[in-house]
């Protein structure tokens, strides 16, 4: 597996069911969401601008790509509807076939622009380690069928390296391609 | 990491948050439980009980060590508890470095005795792959810090293939070692 057969194969429509474990409150949290990639060009405006802000790193751009997410919370506990929605591009560079970095417009951890470096373990699993400003964060994400992905992640607070958060998500691939988020 | 040094890691009393996902249904589930994990002596009854009925594998048992659990389910819109409490033998038995079976008294995905494969992946995630009765199930184990683990499953139908559910928990170690679950 490389960066780019990856992101192929992570295009479409995803359902998204999502829990975060608070480690020091024993809380737990569940979303349901959808996400959308969209695989872009490489001429795109929006991912030239963002090139545009990092033409120092002399970067290889390859495969970048649009995540679109629409979300649902329900926190347990508090029966309010959290509705929230986004998007961020996200420009991966490979260094060597299972290493690289990817540009991000929005963060994960943080709603910051970001750099996360990537690799990929032995079996395929995309490990994804990106330093925010008062966190860091470490995503995995792999494949467990040809259309259900899994998606873990911790996230650290950098002054004390406490472990703020886990989580996991299940991702459903509905529709391959070309359906707006929110049709 | 091999197999003796994950167990000598893992041992100890830890605190868990486990949530599961159903797919079909969309469903969420969480569980709080606690776990405590304690390596056995080879000339363990129960373990020499539990070789003998593997006798013609001509194992090369390591590290047997025992898993008791004690779990207070929250099922979401059911705000009755229920617990559940048990426990299981494991027997490893290495084929190489980083492969091997574990005999395990009890299984994971269903309550009878099984045996797992085991592989370690790059980073040193635990992988177990278990072929029950009606389902298979793949389990990952790895530590986000000495005294956290991160566990992420997936179970299958074995009919249809079909991913009935994964789950993520994050254990966290309370005690090191020598305190009974019920204190």
């Amino acid at each position: 597996m490389n960066i780019e057969q990856f992101v192929a194969q992570s295009e479409g429509e995803w359902k998204s069911m999502r829990s975060g474990h608070s480690l020091a409150f024993k809380q737990f949290d569940e979303i349901l969401s959808v996400l959308k990639i969209t695989l872009l060009n490489e001429n795109d405006v929006e991912v030239l601008n963002t090139l545009e802000d990092y033409k120092e790193l002399h970067l290889n751009p390859i495969s970048p790509f649009k995540i679109e997410w629409k979300a649902e919370s329900n926190w347990k506990g508090n029966k309010e509807s959290d509705l929230s929605s986004g998007s961020s591009i996200l420009i991966p560079s490979c260094s060597s076939e299972k290493h690289g970095i990817i540009l991000r417009t929005l963060g994960y951890a943080e709603k910051i622009k970001a750099i996360s470096k990537y690799s990929f373990l032995s079996d395929d699993t995309l490990v994804l380690s990106t330093e925010y400003n008062e966190t860091s964060a470490e995503e995995r994400i792999w494949f467990i069928s040809k259309n259900v992905r899994c998606r873990s992640s911790v996230i650290r607070s950098k002054d004390s390296k406490a472990i703020l958060q886990t989580s996991h998500a299940s991702e459903i691939r509905t529709i391959k391609q070309d359906i707006k988020i929110n049709e």
